[in-house]
């Protein structure tokens, strides 16, 4: 993994119907936003989820690639008939949808030559030059395609392959990140806040978040920076605000 | 509600910051999609998640507005520097960002004159000509703009709201949906299962999940269509299956 001091951004590309339809609560974005973030310094700018349809696939991927550093894809890359994200992005980047050595003997090798079914082979067409994202927990590889990494959709083998993305990717700027959570309400603070931010927009972005605990109203006051120092210096002035408001702080 | 029988579609626009990266697990997008589905016969085609960023928003909104029948935003509408999809949306269409009278009303009263500080009045200002979605949870509505109709981020807030949503909808086609929970592998039934996909695809839309559950794996067989007897036919081709391969069903 090479270092640049750059800010390097990214996109997630959901693809599959259980997600869209609400009968699956999506875990994947937050995982792969946080690890994107703490492990590689790389931001997650847009996301998308899209249905299991060619030509959806095709136009989402083309449009994502142009705009963002690195798009993670994740489901579609199972046995079954709904399984179409690898031929999918091979008809987006006009490259063949075939067989890849390597992962044909993988699978192979991990099912037996007699139990390597029909449907187990079809895990082994990728795009024309794909290169591997090896799976420790069940063996069929993901792969990345020009600037497209594909992960599968379940959350524990996603998690499981996670680390193996990192060899392909430029590591970025982190971004750090403060969370002051405060009794009292947004409304109570929104002005002097939104001052800060002004004074500070172009280093530190705040972001403002009620919750609920305990059955009291309280507010998260999130600061994000790549910047440290920075970072330090707007918590200095959202604690003075505070001060100023007698607000009460939760400690964590 | 006017009820129609046409298929009715909508997407989802997330706009936040704290999604994004990570930070805060999103719910509502299966929320808003389950209960579009099962309440109004809508189905969700697409989701975005995007920062909090007017250009952002501004472009997101007429790509969407344009693609699909409704789109439901959710966040930025609290009293914050960084709630700007009201603003946003009033640029996107070019109407006026302004105080909406019964919005203002209903706030003032909520606050009490004395305590309706600059950050609650903000939560009054919308795009000029914008129907109200009433919040019986902490008062500030939502609101409707042409086929846009925006909701906070908040869950349980959200939750409250969007039955005050249904009356500016037409209904559309319900899609049902039933699954099989099999104790087998997808590579073992895909070739069969594509086979009846294929057969069935005008109606029918067969998805294929695999699950782990008490230290077993299985696959999950979710079938949906707008046809109660389409879906009946699939089902008993599935049911053939299941014989034929002498698998397990899962009773849940």
């Amino acid at each position: 993994m090479k270092k640049k001091n750059i800010k390097v951004n990214a996109a997630i590309l959901i693809i599959g119907n259980e997600i869209l339809s609400g009968r699956t609560q999506d875990k994947n974005i937050a995982f792969i936003s946080n690890w994107l973030n703490s492990k590689c310094g790389i931001s997650v700018n847009e996301v998308r989820i899209i249905p299991d349809v060619e030509k959806i696939i095709i136009n989402n991927i083309l449009s994502l690639s142009k705009r963002f550093k690195y798009i993670f894809t994740t489901g579609g890359i199972g046995p079954t008939h709904d399984d179409i994200t690898a031929k999918s992005i091979s008809k987006a980047f006009k490259v063949k949808y075939e067989f890849h050595n390597e992962a044909y003997k993988i699978l192979e090798n991990y099912y037996g030559k007699k139990k390597f079914n029909e449907g187990r082979k079809k895990m082994a067409k990728m795009p024309r030059g794909a290169k591997l994202i090896y799976n420790p927990a069940s063996a069929a590889p993901g792969f990345m395609t020009k600037n497209v990494l594909s992960l599968p959709g379940v959350p524990s083998i996603l998690n499981s392959m996670i680390e193996n993305c990192k060899k392909y990717l430029i590591k970025g700027l982190k971004t750090h990140s403060t969370t002051l959570n405060l009794y009292t309400v947004e409304s109570n603070i929104s002005k002097k806040l939104g001052q800060i931010q002004s004074k500070h927009k172009k280093f530190v972005e705040i972001g403002s978040y009620p919750f609920f605990r305990l059955g009291k109203i309280g507010v998260s006051i999130v600061s994000r920076s790549t910047s440290v120092l920075k970072l330090k210096k707007v918590n200095k002035e959202l604690l003075n605000l505070t001060k100023t408001k007698k607000i009460k702080i939760l400690k964590t």
